[in-house]
């Protein structure tokens, strides 16, 4: 399946239903703690793998919802849409709220990205007081759907509750259906069910909605009985009567939360697959209580969990305002959350290619706070990857040689993260990872690389992306720290390497050498698809390159340096090498013939050799003038 | 070399200065007739074939040079910039002008896309009477360069004339530099001397203006004497001497023109190369008295004439408003004059892309009005080729074919030009050519194709384009058009080629049948060079093609079937051919496997026997609609 970005909720729903193709979504709740928010969001990263239709985060009106804070409802929903990728949908109660305020809710949510609201009505302000009607403020969920459409128009899509068993609260299951029409009337467009236990008593719920002419989808919510005291605790929130033949079973489990969870995820497959066969579910909303191996499993269990496509290398972002982003620099591509978050502020994203960008506004690195966050782990645990004690430059290159090739170090630790990854090592990146770490322990300290790759069909595993049936293409890349003299060695020697396009910048950028001509960029990355124009979402680009630069450098300190302290030889050793090493890209052209950076490398090796025997005097900056005033 | 169409004529000159790299052009005067301008055009296409920096275009007062007919300077000048796609200066004379008229002219000039003018006094309005000075008009073509200056700033490159003998008028050889330090001084970018017939005089010329402080570029102009009385008319004109050395030569062979020619080329070639060996001149300026073999020859002997490097598969404007496009329709390859007409008026050409051409504002074909008359041979020409009596469809058929092979005819006529084609076939159409003529022959009417290319060298003869060192790449395609149960055939056997995209319509467009989603377009010829993004030229764009359908159809009785008398047996053939077949274009996408579209054709043609044998009754219509409701 290939996701249409530029398509809204409703619609995508109504394409699933139309082909038949059953989805699934999942909700959450905000977490309480900024290291919550981390975990969650890399939840979200590997439920996303499995292709959900969309996510859903709750509303705690007690909790600053709309909030500024990582553990908001709002920034939660926004993060997911926005570095995620994954299509969100944001919960919003209103009772008791005045007009004004769910205005600037709404006006918020739709600035960052998201446009999906689920209308609750939400709680009572005290459940055991009698409710007083209060006509110059919200009173149900139909005042939420009527507001949001006659303030927003068509911008959001708008799901609203249904209670196949009647709404606790509700006098008759009857009287609770007309409100539902009535939310659906006013403007929702589509419904999501409470919990419940029986595929029967969905059925049954579809068919009396279908009666009364609501004709919307109207998507199941299920809950994995996941142990014996949240199923009673949900239970008594929810005012549900759990059926006899799940009590039979359970009660006997009381202790087995093993055994529980395991009967949970047999019982909602069941369940889900009657509801799936007899034609009265579309798909499947699960109630997940943040947790991820239940909904996994059924998802695993019925085919629903589908390896997400790739329709461009990079991960998209799902706000609307990205939709048409097609191009993006390759030296994000371990950081990519950095690279959605300082170009968060653009009016239009590139589009085709990635044209003249003269003045590309990034934003300020500093701002990066919540995924920085993301990527930090316990100091202690850094320091055991990357080294309780520095004693040399070569302890430092060790540490890029064991992240290649995911060797314990020393201290029988994996190295899984450096400054310069967010994620992890990709499959093309083990490719050449034999080659890649050899250079490593050597001082050619690499940060990102690609290999070449010469018309590979686009449904590969590895190279793969976009629509079937079309070719991808990569030119060989490789960006890497090294030294001055490494520097040096490798310009003396690249004038042998005609089709290879470098790059070399100091940390001030006062060395800011290039063979690239106009500052014009390179296209890296390419695809050739039935009946499209030709797709090139990976650039390299010179001037987006001294972005990269300063927040390349900054990692070192920032990120490695700190956790030492201020004057010992661990903290110099990275402060040398983050003043007094360059940043290289090199680019291999000519992708029909392989790739020839790794000679090219060899041959800077022997170079530099050479120079070290005769003693070359020449110091970087004075090459450069000479060969720079020559032409 | 490759052409940057953004820079100035002036930048241009600069350029090839400074890479030492001689460059020539040519002057040439508008025509009398139509006839003529079609004739000189035809002539400028030649000429660019050998990459000449600019062409001029004199300017005859007398001859209403503004105006708007096929033979005025100003519509010769702008047809080469926009058609023939040469870059193109204008002579415009001032004595006695209004400031107010010589200001219409030049806005009218920047109109055209002209940007370059020599600015000439101009003859004196009588010769014998003694000239008086007007400061209410325009004197000396230094007030022209001023005034230029002055309404225009810098959009126009000026070059000024130099007289290496002092201008016939002037009292002193010294008044008459002084009066070109003041043009330049005023302005003036470069310097075209009159004619000369030894190599010192133009370089004692060039070390007086550089001691009195000229330092732009000066240019030798250069006739080849070409006949005896030719010569001796020009010299008159001019006021010159001729050497006595060349009267020596010239005199004995006055009734010999060929031996004169001969002698002119000899005399020229040697002459200017010593201009260029002593580094005196950076090119040359050919006074050719609108002939091309003397030029021509000389070009060649010095190893000037250079076959044009292609930057794009398909001729570029030199209009500078067209500077940035990129991407154009597969569909006029073959009239890429008409499609440059056509598009005339666009603000905003395609770059990197085609991107959405929803509402594409064609121009009306009804203006085609040059280049219609240059594609018109007299009416019995056509006839001996495109047949004096049709009867039969098969007569029509065998027309195409004879195109494609080049053949003779049963009038003993090469067939080398069809209503669909202003150009002659290319080369890549040879590679094909046995194949495209069986289809003819057999009612498959190819009226465009393109054979694939997998990765070729950038510097390929046949398939090559833009700089060095790249690939380029081309999907297979074929245009043609043919009756209506061949197209139900074609439908019927187009599911076994999932690679292939389709267009098929009718001249009134009532049938548009294709299985290109979302009427996207198609990149059908792309390339990746060198330190660069993906260049995709030539595109498939089905919105565009409903443009082009009307042209097609268009052309059969526009310029075939007016040919024969109304109600004859001949003009109902071309009728019924228009009013009943389809046009239909097929494009292969799985261009790493080679072409499919010859397979394509032929289980066409099979399917097409069995449908007679069967006596299949369903219509065109009725297939499509049955196919359509289906989905």
């Amino acid at each position: 399946m290939f996701n249409s970005f530029g398509a809204t909720l409703t619609e995508k729903i109504k394409a699933r239903i139309e082909s038949k193709d059953k989805f699934f979504s999942l909700e959450f709740f905000p977490p309480r703690t900024k290291a919550g928010a981390v975990n969650l969001l890399s939840r979200f990263d590997r439920m996303r793998s499995g292709n959900p239709l969309f996510i859903d985060v709750t509303w705690h009106p007690a909790g600053n919802p709309a909030g500024d804070s990582e553990t908001s409802s709002m920034m939660i929903a926004h993060s997911a849409v926005q570095y995620v990728g994954v299509e969100s949908m944001l919960h919003m109660t209103c009772v008791g709220s005045e007009k004004e305020e769910i205005t600037r809710f709404l006006e918020k949510a739709k600035g960052l990205g998201l446009r999906n609201i689920l209308a609750l009505r939400g709680d009572l302000p005290n459940i055991d007081e009698e409710w007083h009607y209060d006509p110059a403020k919200f009173n149900y969920a139909t005042d939420l759907v009527k507001h949001i459409k006659q303030e927003f128009d068509d911008y959001f899509t708008i799901c609203v509750a249904g209670y196949p068993h009647g709404h606790p609260e509700a006098k008759v299951y009857e009287d609770d259906l007309m409100h539902l029409k009535e939310k659906v009337d006013a403007g929702a467009d589509f419904i999501i069910t409470q919990l419940f236990f029986k595929a029967s008593t969905f059925k049954r719920f579809v068919d009396d909605c279908r009666a009364i002419g609501i004709r919307c989808p109207i998507i199941p919510g299920v809950m994995p009985i996941q142990s014996y005291d949240s199923l009673r605790h949900i239970v008594k929130l929810s005012k549900l009567e759990v059926p006899e033949e799940i009590k039979l079973i359970v009660n006997p489990l009381k202790e087995n939360d093993d055994a529980i969870r395991n009967y949970g995820i047999h019982q909602a497959t069941e369940m889900i697959r009657e509801l799936f066969s007899s034609g009265y579910a579309p798909g499947i909303h699960f109630y997940t209580l943040n947790r991820e191996v239940a909904s996994t499993a059924i998802l695993k269990r019925l085919g629903l969990w589908s390896d997400i496509k790739r329709p461009l290398p990079w991960r998209l972002s799902a706000d609307p305002s990205r939709a048409n982003e097609e191009v993006r620099p390759i030296f994000w591509t371990n950081r990519s959350k950095s690279y959605v978050h300082r170009t968060r502020h653009w009016d239009e994203f590139p589009n085709g290619r990635w044209g003249n960008s003269d003045s590309p506004a990034f934003g300020e690195l500093k701002d990066y706070y919540l995924f920085y966050l993301a990527s930090q782990s316990p100091k202690t645990e850094l320091l055991k990857m990357w080294g309780e004690e520095l004693t040399s430059e070569q302890d430092v290159w060790d540490v890029f040689a064991n992240y290649i090739t995911k060797a314990e170090n020393k201290n029988g630790i994996v190295v899984n993260k450096t400054p310069w990854n967010d994620e992890d090592l990709s499959g093309e990146t083990e490719i050449i990872s034999e080659k890649l770490s050899k250079m490593n322990q050597n001082g050619v300290l690499t940060i990102n690389s690609q290999p070449y790759a010469n018309c590979i069909p686009s449904d590969d595993p590895i190279f793969g992306w976009g629509q079937p049936g079309g070719y991808v293409y990569q030119k060989a890349y490789l960006e890497f720290f090294t030294c001055e003299e490494n520097v040096l060695a490798l310009l003396q020697i690249l004038g042998r390497f005609p089709g290879v396009n470098f790059q070399a910048v100091n940390k001030s950028g006062s060395i800011n050498y290039t063979n690239i001509k106009n500052k014009k960029p390179i296209a890296v990355t390419w695809g050739v698809f039935p009946g499209r124009e030709i797709i090139q979402p990976t650039i390299v680009d010179p001037i987006a390159f001294s972005q990269w630069r300063t927040e390349a450098f900054g990692l070192w300190t920032e990120q490695w340096g700190k956790l030492y302290e201020a004057e010992s030889t661990s903290s110099s050793i990275i402060n040398k090498i983050s003043d007094t090493y360059l940043l290289v890209n090199l680019v291999d052209n000519d992708f029909p013939k392989g790739n020839c950076l790794w000679e090219v490398l060899e041959d800077m090796f022997s170079r530099r050799k050479l120079n070290d025997k005769l003693q070359l005097r020449t110091s970087l900056v004075e090459w450069i003038n000479m060969h720079s005033s020559k032409k």
